[in-house]
Order: C-alpha cells, then sequence, then structure tokens
C-alpha cells in the first residue's frame, strides 16, 4: 500500500521516524540527520525546508515543535515519497509536502513570514566540467541543475521574517561562497560548525546558521563534530544523532 | 648585558630559541607559536613578520629557511628586545628588525618582492566601548589603535609577490572580516584551522592562509587542534610545539 517499487521503509531510530527510501531515487543521508539536529527549532510559527528530498529533514523535526512544516521539493518523484512518509508517521496535520520549484515557493508561502528555513542544497556546481551521477534523480539533487547556492539564499531571505534563522548544511569548500552570498541576501552568519570525518581530517560538512538582517557581530565557531572515531566506527555523538543512545 | 630592568631570557624548547621578554611590556603568546608552524616556510626568498611585538614568530621559523626575514614592529620598547634576541640568538645575518609602522615598511622592502608575509595583528578593535589594558604597551599589541586589519592585509598584499603567501592568526569572532578584508586585498584564503581550548568548546584561535591573486577555489579547512586534554594538561599536539616533545 505504502510503497513503491524498489522502495523500502527505514527508521531514524533517534527520533522514532519511518521514512520511504529507494536507492535508485533518493536516500537520506547523515547530513539530513545533521541539518536537522543543528539549528535550534521555534516551538511553533512557520518552518520550512527547502530541497527537501524524501522529507528527511521536516520529519526528523516534527517532533520538536508544534509549528507547520512545509517541504519543498521539486522532483515530483521525491515529493511524492514525503507525502508517504509524512502519513506513514501521521504528521498530515503538521507537514505540508509542495512538489514546486524553490523559486515558485513565494506563491505559496507569504514573504517575510517564516521562523526558520533549513535547507540541504545540491553541493556541486553545475559546471561542463564536473562529472554527474548518469541517475537523473542523483544528479538533480547534488548538482546545481535546476538551482543554485543565489537562488537557495534569495528564496530563503524572501520567506523569512525579520530576525527568522536560516540553517543550512553544504560543503567546507564552497564556505567563502556561502558566507559571501549570505550576506549579499540579508543573511547574517552567526553560528558555523565543521564536522571531520575523523580526527586529523579536513572538515568535509559544514553547518551555518544566519539571522535575517541579523547584526555581523557574534559570529562563533561550535565545537568540532567527528564522525568516526579511529576504529572507523561512528563516534558517540553521531551514533546518539542516528540511534539516539 | 643582555637584559634590561624586569626582562628575562625564555627559551622555546621545540626550536632552541631563546628570547627576551618582559611581563611589563611583552610575552609572546601560545597564538605566535602556531602561527609560526602554521604556513609553509619558503626555504629562500623574503619573508616578513608584520606587527612582530619581542619578534618570537620571526626567531621560531629562522631555522626553517635560509630566506631574509624582516620583523615590522612599531613599539620601539618591543622592537629593541627583537633586536637584542636576534644577537642573543646569533641570527644577524638572517634577520632584521625593522622599528617602524607597518603602513611605512614600503619604504624600506620593495612592493612585490615577499614570498611569505605573518602577522599576529592586534585582535580587538579600538571602539570607545572596548575596555583596554592600562599598559600601553599591552593595549598597543591587542587593540586597533595604530593600525587595523584592512591595513594590515593592504600592506602585506602591497608586499607579497604574485602567488606569495599570507599567514595570519587571529580571533575566529572576527572570521568574516578577515575572510572578506583579504579578498578586498587580491589575498585568496586557502586554508584555514580552528583551535579550541579543548573538546566541547567554541574555536578561540583562527589561523588563515592566502595566495595573493590566488584562485578562489580549492578552500580548506584543516583538522582541528585542541590546546588543552580534558584533564586541563597541554594536548600532545600544543605540547609538541612548544617543548618539541
Amino acid at each position: 500500500m505504502w510503497l513503491k517499487k524498489d522502495e523500502r521503509i527505514d527508521q531514524l531510530y533517534a527520533n522514532d521516524v519511518k521514512i520511504i527510501q529507494s536507492t535508485n531515487v533518493f536516500s537520506f543521508s547523515l547530513d539530513a540527520v545533521l541539518l536537522a539536529n543543528f539549528p535550534h527549532i521555534p516551538k511553533k510559527g512557520t518552518i520550512v525546508d527547502l530541497c527537501a528530498g524524501n522529507g528527511a529533514v521536516g520529519l526528523f523535526i516534527a517532533n520538536k515543535t508544534k509549528g507547520n512544516i512545509y517541504q519543498i521539493e521539486i522532483q515530483e518523484k521525491l515529493a511524492d515519497m514525503a507525502q508517504r512518509s509524512v502519513q506513514l508517521n501521521h504528521l498530515e496535520n503538521q507537514v505540508e509536502v509542495l512538489p514546486m520549484d524553490l523559486k515558485d515557493s513565494l506563491s505559496k508561502i507569504p514573504s517575510d513570514s517564516c521562523d526558520l528555513v533549513l535547507c540541504n542544497p545540491p553541493y556541486f556546481k553545475n559546471l561542463p566540467t564536473n562529472h554527474k551521477n548518469p541517475n537523473p534523480f542523483y544528479a538533480t539533487a547534488r548538482h546545481e541543475i535546476y538551482t543554485d547556492l543565489d537562488q537557495v539564499l534569495y528564496t530563503s531571505s524572501k520567506l523569512l521574517k525579520m530576525n527568522g534563522h536560516f540553517a543550512m548544511v553544504h560543503r567546507p569548500e564552497r564556505f567563502l561562497e556561502v558566507v559571501e552570498l549570505m550576506k549579499k541576501n540579508r543573511l547574517a552568519p552567526k553560528r558555523v560548525q565543521f564536522v571531520y570525518p575523523k580526527a586529523e581530517k579536513e572538515a568535509n560538512i559544514l553547518l551555518v546558521e544566519g539571522i535575517k538582517d541579523g547584526k555581523t557581530d557574534g559570529f562563533k565557531v561550535l565545537p568540532p563534530m567527528f564522525t568516526y572515531d579511529a576504529s572507523g566506527n561512528y563516534t558517540l555523538e553521531t551514533s546518539r544523532l542516528l540511534y539516539g543512545k
């Protein structure tokens, strides 16, 4: 009833959430779990997840808020998976999936109305020289084919109230561009956290939070996170996020 | 013979360097040791240390290069300490102390001539609301009274050859300003490293390296460093930098 061919139901044990996944279409990654756990989640109000994929981030934060959550996803097949996961978790009254290009989201959600915008965007530029996944679902999720960083930040800023919060996961190699374009789009970077695959390795994940029209002082670099320990197992911190223990 | 009243000779064991210090005037901090160990030190050519204080950074890198090292320090009393430390370490043929405002350094060192510029600048803005140390030597070293970040970066960029390297230690809370002003002054940020006082604490030291007229891609966040372990002792890494073991 719930599942199409090639789909499966996975569980995020830490939040007791069930989520429809598909190896051929989309499965959420650790990045989505990190993003969902990064910002302070407002107890009420309006929360938007841009580039929602199969809806992982919105599902993971639902039990922390009574606010309304909108999930914006351009790929219909992924939005459909997200919609069925919403039903599977009985969250129809709280979470609404909007299958649309994020740049059109202002036609559904009023500008200057949101308390928090979250985004796990495509990480890679759409350059002719960039190798893309031959699977179009993965290529769209990973490369800036239908949107780009500036468009994501422009839309996020438009959606947010003054002093509303923006949180994004991205790659450290694009950090300079992230902060430059955040500032251009009235999102003052306030907190960043770098995630390192293990000790003595360069950071491979960037978490950044900003405030719309916020002051530019008070910038903080949060304690580092490590994904794996020296033995190659998840660290206690990662394990807690994934399994709740 | 070497020492004035209130001065002492300290040793950096890791480099076998002797340095004249004074509690009343200036003593180098861990920040200088971190900066000296951060960038690749060119084997030859011209190296400049701006805001040199009592000369710690130049002294610490001298045994890694056959290049000429200039130490620029505006405070005559500190420059005099640096000059005597140069003699104490028999480095008169390699290290030259220039007691001057860094903005005048281009009158002594040709523009576009340097391979590496290092700087441990004053960290705090010169705002009326900022509490300053009543000791004028410390106030000048810590607050942007006689120079500021933009002036430091402008001068560094002028001194450097195309593709010359710039390395600075600063505070993470000024990171956004650091990268913005580096880019303004043709210094492409390439590598940063955050130093955390201990696990689960926010970063309190920023190390950043840039290349004059470098490409803006390839930005890296190096593995994190921790100053102290859980027991409050120096970590092995810090201990190696200070004591060589």
